[in-house]
């Protein structure tokens, strides 16, 4: 019998069997992490005396063919070896014979398995955070090159008050830092070492833990080998950060589907970024926008199948764990695409500025201005809020706007208010009239952009 | 440029959009029905006379033999043709010209994909309902074969009443008896055909959508184009339905696993069907179960991926919709595959009768039927529920069983007690003292097994 | 000690536990329900001779006062008593001794439990039957005043045919008859009395189950005790249920709040539906409507909530299932609520026609059904949808709609094209020139609402 | 009309409207968070000169007065007043008149809302944070009262290897450890105000908000008002680090309740923290670590339902972000009463040593430490796995132990085995071997205690 634990059994394993638990279909982007791991465990092997330099020299020229083979699409998938792990151990074994058979000493699949995917994890986060940058960066030159336009900004999905579309697009960077930040967060928790649990409880041979996460770069080694064993907070954690992240590029699609309805007309978007139908000759479609959002479902999925999966399992590994893998590579790779596909996209919108302005003086954005002018006026905000909306009442009723009335109907509502109350008066006084930090003032919006332009790098990533 | 839609547009798909749009790499699965709907779409296009009878002619046979391509394998894949539909349209035209050109006559991809998708669900519907049938089965025939075995059954994880192992097993053709049934239920909403909807508001050609889906066996049409362009209930409902049989499978799962620690020992899991550790020498572990228990999570989330999707999509078809198949596909494959391989695991476990029967007067299992004995000598069932459970308490400190007690122990509590209370006593006993209706009586459990026997067919497909 | 169970125990309950445990404070709603069962129980312990007939007209008299007290609010919760049912029983004791003491014969918690919680469902089911009908009606209603007034459709957000506003309201009937339908199917398996289960293997008491099912008005009665002690699956299904009403709502709710934006201005939500914000003095906001889409994640949190519930727990009865009640309750709540204020801004929604005429001929409606007409003239499908395209972006360019072309441009695409085009251009013409079944042909949306008006009683409940 | 934004409106608000909208049934608990956060606003006004320092005077006493109604419960809920901040509001404008009208000058309900949200939040984290610190204490006291005691560890649910009670016991303090970082990382972003963002665009007011911050004790204000107005990341956040919590509880119930078996019998549970059955006399259930279980799934829905409602919400502020709040609430409220029983729970377990000895050789736990043995033999690990895996089918056909075998047997394997392989077998043994940092073994275990004695506070807190 064939099988590295077979040696208990008296059946070989059923083929039906070997095909359900598999996983070599879907773990064998692990196998260049495996043999990062799989070196530094070999040095170390051999720092401690368990196997001889000469044996380590071996093993690690042979773990580096193998690599090379895995990065080339050689090797040789045999789905009875179940995953990534045990086919290159089978490689080494075969390569090397009783040398080979020495590899695994001192841990089990189930430490060796952590420490792979936490290094792919340790790297997927960098590649995020590469991405959510060139997110970033790509808003930011938005915000530089519209800096002037007004839009409308809505609360349920009305409109509220004028604001610099530039503070707009900023808006997405503080969202995407956000998510930058808690998968900065999350890492800590990644980058700590399980190998040296061993089986769940740690090992009798002298293994010098410490060591390995020297060479791999750990910022820790795992205190307790039953939790390190059971641990898989780190997946769902980044799993959660996936989430989030889907969210914000869910808002940001909604919002520029509807910009992009000839209703709104807001934005238009390059023809290479939609598609059109296959019956209706004039459509020119938002696909790109509306399978970010839908695939938020995606991402969300994969986080409750991982929620699902932890519930109720007792100490310490559980086959089902074999399970997280699947949600965290599809929600990877999923947000991979999305941001990869939102950057060229927030470049190409083009603002609609002739029927954005079109309609800028409608929905009274500047009847909070008028509000917070009679304020100063010394009007008691509670009251200064009814005289305005019955105002409005008024301009509703003859189609009027707030800088059509008469200089009379704002003196009836004080003897304080003056002619310079239409300084205060439509959207380009509106906005002018904005000063607390972190609002739409020029000056803010101007200094936000500057704060983000020394912090994120020049330009994005080539690749 | 060659997208099918591509006349107003001025510039080509960006690459990064098509592989970000594509569905090729997970719809290919429906070229066959595909196929199947656009044979039955080119027969009515020429009954109603928007083609000619040997343009139809011309068109049925490419399409067999593009069904034929299909099934081995044969189609070129060209990512910038999105989806397998548009595939099919293309060979269809490169081999026929303007003749191929008709085919799409009066239909959209919407409700094409939709019909399509329809076609798939009715045909997989059909095969789980075989292999839901084939896991009953495997079950009447353990409770055949282990008819006589007392199982100790379980409230809250602790011993309650005896019960025979043959009702255990029947309990789970009822669950999934539930599943089929919600299955044929999900079937009436999906054997609907949208076909003839067009792209959203019906056509001006004069199709014969009866005529279409009797063709292809649909129940009904359906009768207001909008809702069938958006139409995904369908998709959840079957997900739903998947869910609760991954809920089923989780709870025989779970048992099986607890029920194989060595602490239980009340089976034996084939050498075949377990697996062992890359360390620890020593195990055999229920991998299959585990990962039966572990699938729901991705079930569930699947189910939670098209909820979210559908979340707020305004009417009609939006492209988010195109995410409906990845979580269908993913969970029909995962449960077929669960049921595939608990059919053989049902029937290669063993009752381990030594150590079932070594613990089976232990944790009281009769108290029950002595408090139902004690309320026919005419105690109230709360009266008598006391003086068990002092009777039991006593035991407890005296590590006895009730029957262990002496007469007079039992005389106290009624006058009325005679010795007849030790034929109440025992798991024996205990058993034989069951009457109503759906109870654990050897007679109710013999007629609900030659019931399901009678209703199940004699073997599972052998496929 | 004062728990009905506490026989066997030698410390009281701790007070912690008492609050973490009790379940009154969410169950006390099935009050009603519990009687109506334990009335029906009542009769047929009486009908086999475990108690006499006048012991069953005292309890089911004292059961009928405890029903009035429940009623009037009267009844006095004691946290120690955990739940609805261990009060009824303590009232009827306290009011009866030993008479009461044996209301509880032949049977446990779980299945007294499972029969009310049934009860209360069928009962629900029937009140969302009459709430969905409700607002069937007032789509129905709204279809027929609003008869002859063209919308833009959509897909994808962007303009797509034109359709009947009463098209459009009568898709929302077709999603709310599925909900009714599937809902219809889920109280199959809720009519299923489980009474008679007792603990969970059954009863050695001559127990009459059918009786008690005939006098509640169940289908049916479960077949084994197993199955029925551990089955949850109605809930779950009766939650889908709810979730799918919910993501209907939300899809309806998204495109009122879209409808009533400035830029849309297709709707006008009366004042009395909206609210304003505290600082904006302008501001109307659509609450309701984002109110109803928001609480979907409630009622999909709630399904998720009892599906992970049941992930994994082995027959039969598991505590964790106490947990069932708390998310049904809520998503019915939810739902309920969301229903009853969805019927009256249904009715109070106004149709801006206004707004939407002046807007109607933007986005060339009317582009398919020239694709069609070319279709008619012999053109393949696929050569007309280019010609289409190309004379889509020529308007575009020159801001042209496509019956501003002069013929000649029409007859370079075929000879064939004559004067008779122009009858087919335009959103009044393309309108008329649907035919199909399910289209939005004045003809069949007519013959649709006639159909629903015939199916649907003439007025909603007045309750 | 007596709402505070009713001044544009010409229809009061519909009563079904108000029930449907209010938040106050379930924010009223934010009371005394907004009158903190409205005290540091009135301080701010008066500060740069938007009120009087005699109407900040005024105000702040008035705000005292309704924290103080409120903590007492002697506010008076009016529904139609929507939300506790228009309580407080209208109870000052009562109070003082025209000075009560300028409370809410340069802030929105938005801005109030998300910073009366943050405040509790920060509060609850801090309680959180002392509950999960408690029940490390009661898992350390335990460690150090159960020191000496093994127990078989398990992976897969089968016997793997031997560890001490005291290294199982910490395991969980590791968990929640993570649990606490999470919580700490997560109030990062819970700790920035928002007010200032006024209603999405900042004031033109000259509103000091670093001041206001400096006094609430927050470390940042936000930096983009239309990021702050829309922002419930630290919300799902927050639910999300609650989830996890949910799921370490969940396995340590299951653990808890598998132990509690019959079968297992390895703890006690104190009969004041079980409860029993209303039919079966002898139960004594472990139903608060069922409900403990249970529980998961309600909290697992919670963040769920927060995810689902921010899908696809465009910029800023939506009504359906009042949602948020309920399953924040309820999983707070879920968590926290969790923690507090299990506290207790974790102290009053008592390890059943006399049935866990009685079958500790069972199960081969001492397999991997021969095999280790035999790695420091020269034999190479994987060839060591294969003969020590024959050893064990050999025993398991004869119902020995490894330590049960002949000296010979073990020569076989390797001439170099000597006498002293009987020093590695059996569980003592076993256990003695262990040597790696984070391991079972006695030291690793001691000092790892003694670490977390140092690290936690010495009592948990009496409240």
């Amino acid at each position: 019998m064939s099988k590295a634990w077979s040696g208990r059994f008296e059946q070989p394993t059923d083929k039906r069997v070997e095909r359900f638990t598999e996983s070599i279909s879907f773990d064998y982007r692990l196998g260049v992490h495996d043999i990062q791991g799989s070196i530094a465990h070999v040095e170390m092997l051999s720092e401690v005396g368990l196997i001889s330099s000469q044996e380590r020299t071996q093993l690690c020229a042979e773990l580096r063919n193998i690599d090379r083979n895995i990065r080339e699409g050689q090797m040789e998938i045999r789905p009875e070896l179940e995953d990534i792990h045990m086919h290159i151990e089978r490689d080494v074994i075969d390569a090397l014979g009783d040398i080979g058979r020495k590899i695994h000493t001192g841990r089990s699949r189930n430490d060796q398995v952590s420490t792979a995917f936490r290094l792919w994890m340790r790297d997927s986060i960098a590649a995020l955070d590469q991405l959510l940058g060139d997110l970033q960066l790509a808003f930011v030159n938005r915000a530089e090159s519209d800096m002037g336009i007004i839009l409308p900004a809505y609360t349920h999905m009305q409109r509220a008050q004028p604001v610099l579309a530039s503070h707009h697009w900023l808006a997405y960077c503080e969202k995407l830092q956000r998510d930058r930040d808690r998968l900065q967060d999350t890492r800590k928790r990644v980058n700590v070492l399980p190998l040296g649990t061993a089986a769940l409880a740690g090992s009798s041979l002298p293994l010098d833990r410490e060591s390995v996460a020297s060479k791999l770069g750990f910022d820790a080694i795992s205190q307790n080998s039953l939790d390190a064993s059971s641990d898989r907070d780190f997946a769902a954690e980044f799993l959660f950060d996936l989430a989030m992240i889907a969210e914000h590029l869910s808002s940001w699609a909604e919002e520029g589907i509807i910009w992009s309805t000839i209703e709104f007309d807001f934005i238009r978007l390059p023809d290479a970024f939609c598609t059109g139908s296959s019956i209706m000759p004039q459509k020119k479609n938002p696909d790109v926008l509306e399978l970010i959002r839908g695939k938020t479902g995606r991402v969300l999925g994969d986080l409750q199948a991982l929620l699902t999966i932890l519930k109720g399992l007792p100490l310490a590994y559980n086959r089902d764990l074999q399970e997280d893998k699947i949600p965290v590579f599809d929600a990877y790779d999923t947000i991979g695409s999305c941001l990869s596909v939102a950057v060229p996209l927030v470049d190409g919108i083009q603002l609609n500025q002739k029927a954005i302005n079109s309609r800028l003086e409608q929905g009274f954005l500047d009847a909070t201005t008028l509000m917070e002018y009679l304020i100063g006026k010394g009007i008691p905000m509670r009251t200064g809020h009814e005289m305005v909306g019955q105002l409005v009442k008024q301009c509703e009723q003859h189609q009027m706007t707030l800088s059509d009335l008469p200089l009379e109907d704002f003196q009836k509502l004080s003897s304080e208010v003056e002619e310079d109350v239409f300084d205060h008066l439509g959207v380009q006084n509106a906005v002018k009239a904005f000063q607390t930090v972190g609002s739409t003032a020029f000056g803010q919006v101007q200094s936000q952009l500057s704060a983000w332009q020394d912090r994120l790098p020049v330009s994005p990533d080539p690749g």
